[in-house]
C-alpha cells in the first residue's frame, strides 16, 4: 500500500520549548556533542490506490489545513516506499 | 552541518488515538481516500562534527532512553543531507 509521509517541523525562527526540553536533557544522560534539537511531528497516510500527483496536491492541501499550523510550523510531503 | 533524524512511530500493533483522530477528520474537511494515518514524532538533531558509525551508534542509544518509549514505539535513525 503506497504511503505518504508528512514531516512537520517548528519553523527555523520558533522557539522549540520540546526539542530544547531534549537539548538539556542529553548530557544528563551522558550524550554529548548535539549542537541542537528541534522536534516536530510526522503523519504517515496510506492510501488505497495510486499515489497520483493530484493525491500529492491533496495531501499538501491537507498538510496545510488540518496537520500543520502554517503559521509557525513547516510540513514537506513526500511519499516513502511501503517498505516497514 | 550534518543532521540526524530520528522518526519515532507508534508500534502497528498499538493503537494510535491521534491518527485516528486526523484520520476522522479528514471527510470532514472533504478529503477521501485516505486509508489509514498514523502520527509519531520527528526529531532533528544537530552535530557540530561529523557524523561517523560510532555516532549513530550514541544516537540509536538516545533514541531508545530518550525520544522514544520502545515499549509502544518503534524508531529509525538516518543521516539527513543539510538542505533545508
Amino acid at each position: 500500500m503506497p504511503k505518504v509521509v508528512v514531516d512537520v517541523m517548528p519553523k527555523p525562527e520558533i522557539l522549540d520549548p520540546q526539542g530544547k526540553a531534549v537539548l538539556g536533557a542529553l548530557p544528563r544522560l551522558g550524550f554529548v556533542g548535539v549542537a541542537d534539537v528541534r522536534q516536530g511531528k510526522r503523519f504517515e497516510l496510506d492510501f488505497e490506490g495510486e499515489v497520483t500527483e493530484a493525491v500529492l496536491a491533496e495531501v499538501r492541501d491537507m498538510a496545510e489545513k488540518l496537520l500543520s499550523n502554517p503559521v509557525i510550523e513547516d510540513f514537506t510531503v513526500r511519499v516513502e516506499d511501503a517498505v516497514r
